[in-house]
């Protein structure tokens, strides 16, 4: 009797495991300050990352990077440029989403050929598909691609915020900064990516971090959901 | 001894709890077919919703609303409109995502007010720093506004993605509609929004879906990341 209760608590009931996430999301928050003592395992910041690589974006084309920086010296450099004073610094690791800064033939022909190429099907098995894409993208100016692409850095930041507060490991979405001097100094210009969002992570410091006390605020459900 | 081991699994080691988000995202794929004769229930849509609201975004404005629909015919006129012929209508429910149409004084204004009430602070606490976010928005043009508003709207859909996925519902990710036809249709622009993206919810036909034995391709860990 007893046995069968463990083995069916090894194998979570649906409804323990499924509320996991929202207690995450309620525990995390937007950290104002690190401990500058405590650094976050690279196995974590990996899983944060592969989380946001698993992220689902439009047509499969992932069209952005993260750049992670652990370099001390970088993540100081990088302080006047995030405008966030020591957040950056005191962080364990800071990841940037950039997205690409257009759609080109070869981005996507890329992405096709490799998607045929791991399901082991003929490469012009998506050839009416990738013409679609292709039709619209290409003949969008490199603005409303960069639009585009942007939003899908976003949903992967989601996914990779969703990781981080799983692992409980803290983090601060940014967003204030300067994207043509962060560009600049990261060289991301050359590598055809722009800027659009920054994560730092770390371990919060509850001594010195004014908002870790305060009350999580969210729009009420009423005025956040309409039912039709 | 064992009742020992059974109280270590039902307070989940570390290492086991943090596993389960990315497999749970290894799990999910873009649902190309839904069984339309299962429906997800009422109480799951609701935590998809909650993921949603619970997702940070930029000085906590949540400058967007999500739209639930669950009615059968509404969900079937939004077949034209979504041209994914029967997604729409065999799932069980479709949040449309939808941001401000562009920040106003009165927008910032409620959303600090209610989060100052919310913590027992006067409301002029924020007060420079409301100031700051109003000069930079309000002169903007609203175009530039839709942009930040509607990537604000992106971290909760991969938010809301990861929490449905935890949940084992599936979900196919939207964008290839008539965004004009949408918001006429759902009267999203006398609310002063714009709908941005599309979540289907339901449960997979795995006899009916060309993409559910797939195998699920991410570009290379090695061409996703840059470390510096």
């Amino acid at each position: 009797m007893l046995q069968q209760i463990f083995h069916s608590r090894i194998y979570l009931p649906k409804n323990e495991k499924t509320m996991a996430l929202l207690d995450d999301l309620k525990w995390r928050y937007a950290t104002k300050k690190y401990d500058a003592t405590k650094k976050v395992s690279r196995e974590d910041v990996e899983k944060i990352i592969e989380a946001a690589r698993l992220a689902p974006t439009s047509s499969g084309l992932q069209p952005f990077k993260v750049i992670l920086i652990s370099n001390q010296e970088l993540k100081e450099k990088l302080v006047p440029i995030a405008m966030v004073q020591q957040i950056v610094a005191d962080s364990s690791y800071v990841l940037v989403f950039a997205a690409w800064d257009k759609y080109t033939d070869e981005r996507i022909d890329k992405i096709y050929n490799y998607m045929a190429d791991e399901r082991g099907l003929p490469r012009d098995k998506f050839a009416d598909y990738v013409t679609r894409l292709k039709s619209t993208y290409l003949n969008q100016p490199a603005e409303s691609n960069f639009v585009h692409t942007a939003r899908q850095a976003y949903i992967a930041f989601g996914v990779a915020l969703a990781q981080a507060a799983e692992l409980k490991v803290d983090t601060t979405p940014m967003e204030g900064f300067d994207n043509d001097q962060l560009d600049e100094f990261l060289g991301l210009r050359e590598k055809g990516l722009k800027s659009v969002t920054i994560m730092s992570i770390g371990y919060r410091d509850n001594e010195g971090d004014w908002l870790v006390g305060m009350k999580k605020v969210r729009r009420p459900k009423e005025e956040f959901v309409i039912e039709l």
